[in-house]
């Protein structure tokens, strides 16, 4: 690694999903420290099986910092109870979070209650549950990042979709909410620069990258490393820098075919393709 | 069929993609007649099978309309030649579309060029495309609606994923250019409405059914039957015509597990669904 680019390596952060198939999280901030990646974020499976308390003792031992938590969210349900334990579950999540001394909670907001059709009764729902949970957030210093998923994920697992929307929603409920920017979501929005504009520093809490194949073959787990796709990640980095970004470069690649690759080489992998592309 | 659904069955269109696996375009003619469908709105490799002429006079003789021609676009290409080629390509397309009086040339835009990452001058392309395109289809009395894809096929087959951001482009190039809104690519955006009004009757060119089925298995050929899904057809067929349009409701599913039924059972469904959720 040449010197020049050590500023852009220490904004390196692993998302566990990259390689949840293969390791716990325990086997993945060993491999971050042998690495050098200095940041993480881990997703709440992986937590909640080493626990938060000795999950943030091994981070200080390896002085790992917690780019985010992923993730809370999942507000609309059919009914008052299911909608009240989401907003528990969010509680715990934003504990957790403050436990990491994570950046912040990433939110995954949540589609269509099952059987509904109700898109705007949904939202409604999103905007609720956050609201009933930011008081919280705020008083545990956590801050909440709305993270806009790709419109094909409307129906069964974010009703937020644009960077724009989110940032509707910031506008409604106030401070101690931002936004997690995610290439793989908002790479084909004519809007995405006016957006991360919009946003700013105070805002733009998160940052993610993966790449988008051409084909892509499933939905969900066909997401690409870095440089094998086609979305222009380095003007894409750059410009959120521009915007006011200073937080980590976070890898979260949800791949059947890198799941199936030794851990250690898809690592080695996220590191080199972040210094090439990004 | 009550009385009171007459107006309604009389805006029903087929899409030729919904049965083209199991018919060519002479049996889907014969078939709409048969059923009692008034419009229909062939894909072009059909249209080529039967000629344009040929298929202009067997739908007179059955007295039947169309909606739609697909699809011109794919302007964005490598080099000058190849884009020299989709100009000439969509001259003919409009001629055929004049030839079949139909009420517009659906485009489908195009995506990337092959191994491009610039969505920037993939969209600049584009408007070049229709800019070159527009006089000879404004002479053919053919208007060019512009069909927003959904966001999931922005990087290969169409880098306009939003109604507004058609309608920016329809700003940019006057009239005789407007828009395809299809249901199963706006459905998500929170902005849609707003973009009908918009659009307003003079730029609402086309209306195209379906649905969105969870989960979706496949990124191009998973759509549902109207009903089958978690869109709010009724809603949006009764805002979309709130916003002055007048014309056809043209069902096109694109699916492998229609396009394995008996296609006269497909088009009775779709005439009952039609009834029914739309």
């Amino acid at each position: 690694m040449a010197s020049a680019d050590a500023p852009l390596r220490s904004k390196l952060s692993l998302n566990t999903a990259t390689v949840r198939e293969q390791w716990n999280l325990e086997q993945m901030i060993e491999a971050c420290a042998r690495q050098g990646i200095s940041r993480i974020s881990p997703w709440r499976d992986k937590l909640d099986e080493l626990g938060a308390d000795k999950t943030a003792s091994l981070l200080r031992t390896h002085d790992i910092s917690v780019s985010g938590l992923c993730r809370g969210g999942m507000f609309p349900a059919v009914d008052q109870a299911a909608r009240d334990a989401a907003i528990a579950d969010n509680r715990k999540a934003i504990d957790d979070a403050a436990t990491l001394g994570a950046d912040c909670l990433v939110l995954v907001v949540g589609g269509l209650p099952s059987g509904s059709r109700d898109l705007v009764g949904a939202r409604q729902m999103v905007l609720d549950g956050i609201s009933a949970v930011l008081d919280h957030a705020r008083s545990a210093g956590v801050p909440l990042a709305i993270e806009p998923l790709h419109p094909m994920y409307c129906a069964d697992r974010c009703c937020v979709n644009t960077l724009d929307q989110a940032l509707d929603m910031c506008d409604q409920l106030g401070h101690g909410v931002g936004i997690a920017a995610d290439v793989y979501h908002f790479w084909w929005d004519p809007n995405y620069l006016t957006a991360l504009k919009r946003a700013g520093k105070s805002r733009l809490l998160a940052f993610h990258l993966c790449d988008w194949l051409v084909p892509t073959k499933d939905l969900l787990v066909d997401r690409g490393m870095m440089g094998d796709g086609i979305i222009d990640l380095r003007t894409i980095r750059q410009e959120i820098e521009a915007c006011g970004y200073t937080g980590a470069h976070e890898v979260e690649i949800l791949s059947s075919r890198w799941w199936a690759v030794d851990p250690e080489m898809v690592l080695t992998t996220v590191i080199e393709r972040h210094q090439a592309v990004c």
